[in-house]
């Protein structure tokens, strides 16, 4: 199934896309829930699942509403670096012997076709596509990556926006480049696993003005879906509802001649296979 | 103003201490509503200080009950690194230059007095007592500290538990090594901006198992809190109810003769001037 929240910041409607590709509005059977941990670790893909196939969800009028996130902020953002050979030498890096991981401040989470701001003070936005995960079950000490794909509820589309001066030049840790305000669109859909059998092999590309920057495929990840939730929940506790941006292959602006880095006005497409698309205009904070 | 939670984890009733030091209930005039980023920007503070002038609070029997963090789990714990000289030094690390900003998961703040895990696998356990910064306004791009004191709501003590070979020896960023689960340890009490007039000049002291270990004054800070918040708005937007932990001085067992770092049935007790007194026992994961 394909999830989604649609209508105003704050204000979405959980909804489902039908075989058709119509939305079809859930308020009525979450009962005032949305796509939220809760939901999904108490039953509610299922809950869903049972509905559509009833066959009674209205259908939801989404012409001209914003798609919102398709989980609600999640409790935390953890990111995984430099997890494609080609990013990290494109950045100059090593190849990590084990994940690096950082985070992203949760409220950095905005639509897949909101406006991304450049900082003030910003010379160096750039963009990365990345394969997300959708934590369903809380997970501490995974033995096993069979383990680790049972807590997986789904997956979607993660731009990781990161400023690269902040991140690099201006004094310890990735994590002031990467929570500036607006600095994760997520969306459109929140695929559930069920759909997505092989997390491995999925087509990842990006545009900046029509222009391709990023073409590559998740079976070039260093570590996989199932080891890095494996790996993270050896260092700390993943809830439902936590979002796990997975790394991004070779091609953002800081790794290409002349580095041409993001500016107001320009236009940022993503595409993952089967987890559809986002298209963000870059304002000016 | 003193406001804490006191009751089961995730069932903690609001309170204020009164004039005698005894917690009264806040559940009535708060309207079942509880300390967190809601309460603080909207006019929470002000309620609680106009009813508990009227006198007719009811007072909480809290014997016995346990305390949790003063408020809701925060959006987001903001972490400030080697922001103490002697710590910067112990640590073999330069002076910085500006703030070294890193996050810790927001989902480690736990109670005062609750006990925190040893992690599986874990060598180098370490503590660092803190001053936090408890956010009440949002706060984005200020322009000056003053404007900076005027989003602080105010302060509490922060146990920035931390792994030192997760942090530093297992590739990349630090915060692999402060998101373990319990890492953080908040309260007890919020204590409202009015009673800290001068954040600058606070004692802050740790005991392990009764013997001295950390002993520093919120002096020696290299970025100050109002330069700390201003600084972090430039990076991201602060948002009500966010902590920021301010950094810790030299002591932790990392830059101990003979590293003794913390061991399970270890206790610690930390305490800063004004803001009380926190004491854990250490478990293992």
């Amino acid at each position: 199934m394909k999830l989604l929240r649609v209508g105003a910041r704050g204000a979405e409607r959980p909804a489902v896309l039908d075989a058709d590709g119509r939305p079809r509005d859930l308020t009525g059977v979450l009962g005032g829930a949305d796509i939220d941990g809760r939901f999904l670790s108490g039953g509610g893909i299922e809950r869903v699942r049972a509905a559509l196939e009833e066959g009674d969800l209205p259908v939801l009028d989404a012409d001209g509403l914003r798609v919102g996130a398709p989980v609600v902020r999640p409790g935390k953002v953890v990111c995984i670096g430099l997890n494609y050979r080609d990013h990290a030498a494109e950045s100059g890096a090593d190849i990590p012997a084990e994940p690096v991981v950082f985070m992203k401040a949760p409220d950095t989470v905005i639509g897949p076709f909101d406006e991304v701001l450049i900082p003030r003070r910003s010379v160096k936005t750039d963009y990365e596509v990345e394969l997300a995960i959708v934590i369903g079950k809380t997970a501490r000490y995974l033995e096993s990556r069979e383990d680790a794909l049972r807590v997986v509820a789904g997956y979607t589309i993660s731009n990781d926006v990161s400023e690269r001066e902040f991140q690099l030049e201006r004094g310890g840790q990735w994590d002031k480049g990467k929570s500036c305000e607006t600095f994760n669109p997520v969306g459109p859909w929140l695929v559930t696993a069920d759909e997505v059998p092989d997390p491995q092999s999925l087509g990842l590309r990006l545009w900046v003005n029509g222009e391709p920057r990023q073409d590559g495929d998740t079976k070039e990840m260093i570590f996989g879906v199932a080891e890095v939730v494996r790996y993270l929940s050896q260092f700390m506790v993943l809830e439902p509802g936590d979002v796990v941006n997975t790394g991004t292959p070779a091609g953002v602006a800081m790794g290409m001649p002349g580095q041409p880095y993001l500016r107001a006005g320009d236009v940022v497409e993503l595409e993952i296979d089967g987890l559809g698309r986002q298209r963000q205009t870059l304002g000016q904070a």
